[in-house]
């Protein structure tokens, strides 16, 4: 059956490893197949992209061969070299394709380029059809054992270590007089410097995640107090080896 | 292989129709096995949730008849009648097991009960595994086309008119000044309410999103500014038939 027109959002893996193992425990079955379908791509990082299709032809072969896919490159209008707006990378659906949107871990238009497209797909009445796959920020979530009925998403906080611990210092004042979960993510080399600035600027009954390598087989996910972190720095700390080499997620609740 | 003790976090699907087909389009294949697998449960409601087992049984054959299951029932701490605790019903993994825990719809924890069961797993220092499957929020924010870098859900506003128009117009506020994309969602039988408030207390430029039937043959997104919403009222609201029958997540971009 010959897909729909119209943009299709289709979530790559979180990790690079092992994609062909990975793919069936965070692609359902079915999009798996919608992905093999499709011909036309805008994809933040072709690479990528190309690595999960090949491990996607393993469990659902591809339509078309890897190499007469369109593949074009879109990593957000500030980022963009040439002059390709949102609108034109859609042109292939007002022709009557299925288009697919990837981003290089997770799902697309979510801490990852994308929304400009979507956005751009809804002006020119153009089908969206979000599909099922892994983030990070919620697996993270409901790994925490924090407030799932309220939560914020905040990207990246900033780098300079004075405005760092500012900023940790207000989300958990905003955490505490509204109980919403405030959720943020890092550069992985800056991970420990993030980790050792939130358990010093916090008090300590204010609880922390740390989740790391989620849905790989190196998952690491730790849930406890910052007076529990303190002692868990001087002694565990061997469990989070290589901690700036593992993409993570940082969850307070205060 | 058995599966190693701990606190399973398993998807449910979004509706309650036809779950035998739309299961593999949202749930991953090796997720449905691992839940086959799992004898003992934490259910919000037992009976969707056997509807799901009998589901995964026709493609992962439960390892245990669905009659031999053991299936507790929690709804939150403050809606459980009896005085079962967090951590009495976690009892199956601190004797080794492998323990389910699942929600009427979606991801457990996240806008639904199991948040309390998470955190006592992590006080007992029992293994969380979250795992992928649908969540209304994310594929809804994917599709709005809003900014996916910072967003805020906020579960349920309030019920009266003159609140639910206040609690409107201070999330318009936060977002012209944040720049961050509000999430909410609404009990079905109030969602025309909701929208008729959120198309009155809003600014012309304001962009709204309505999210229907997410994952089922009906789903609807739509994504407008709240002037484009007016004249949608007007002429074309025979789209959104039954809106008050439809779960339904909503989205506001200053």
């Amino acid at each position: 059956m010959k897909l729909a027109p119209g943009l299709y959002l289709i979530p790559n893996t979180l990790g690079s490893e092992a994609r062909e193992e990975q793919i069936l425990g965070v692609i359902p079955a079915e999009v798996i197949h919608i992905a093999a379908q499709i011909q036309y791509w805008i994809v933040e990082n072709a690479k990528t992209s190309r690595a999960l299709l090949k491990a996607i032809d393993q469990h659902s072969p591809l339509q078309n061969p890897l190499q007469q896919l369109h593949m074009q490159e879109w990593r957000g209008s500030h980022k963009n070299r040439d002059s390709l707006q949102a609108r034109d990378l859609l042109k292939p659906c007002l022709d009557g394709h299925a288009l697919g949107l990837m981003s290089e871990a997770g799902l697309p238009a979510i801490a990852d380029p994308g929304a400009e497209i979507v956005a751009a797909a809804h002006e020119l009445k153009i089908t969206v059809h979000p599909l099922v796959g892994p983030s990070s920020i919620l697996l993270a979530l409901m790994a925490s054992g924090f407030n799932g009925q309220s939560f914020s998403f905040h990207g990246y906080l900033p780098t300079a270590a004075d405005e760092r611990t500012q900023a940790i210092k207000a989300l958990e004042s905003h955490s505490r007089k509204s109980k919403q979960t405030q959720i943020w993510i890092e550069t992985p080399y800056r991970n420990s410097a993030m980790l050792d600035s939130l358990i010093a600027a916090t008090s300590d009954s204010t609880r922390l995640c740390l989740a790391c390598d989620l849905t790989l087989p190196s998952q690491k996910i730790i849930t406890q107090t910052r007076a529990q972190w303190q002692k868990f720095m001087k002694h565990d700390v061997s469990a989070l080896q290589n901690l700036n080499q593992r993409p993570a997620i940082f969850l307070l609740l205060a």
